[in-house]
């Protein structure tokens, strides 16, 4: 366990690629299709896409984050 | 202070828009332009795009985390 200082915040990222120094990904414009749905809570299980598991974790420790999506103009 | 557990981690986000439930960022391909660079970490002040601020929060607190970047093709 680890003490945070809830107005600095601790870590984001728990789990994923901890092995990098920073995670930091790249997509293409184009081969985005109609929507992509991209994480930002650091949970998901398709990572860097969101597949949904903001919504526990914002639960399960008071946040309130969730997805960036970038589609196409409707 | 609050007490997190490392391996199920706490709160991503500090400060952004707390009175939002969830903040989601829905942007258009169209508006992109070349290159957009979105925030990860939740820390930077152009929110949701990538201030560079990812990185004095990686050294604050031993994260690894980056921005999400989408970009045509080159
Ligand atoms: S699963 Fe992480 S933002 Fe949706
Ligand atoms: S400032 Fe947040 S990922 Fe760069």
């Amino acid at each position: 366990k680890t003490v945070v200082d809830k107005q600095i915040g601790g870590p984001c990222n728990p789990k994923i690629r901890k092995g990098e120094s920073k995670v930091v990904d790249t997509v293409d414009i184009e081969e985005l299709g109609n929507k992509a749905v991209f994480c930002r809570c650091w949970r998901s299980s398709k990572f860097p896409y969101c597949d949904g598991t903001h919504n526990q974790h914002n639960v399960a420790c008071g946040d309130n984050v969730g997805p960036l999506i970038v589609k196409k103009k409707d």
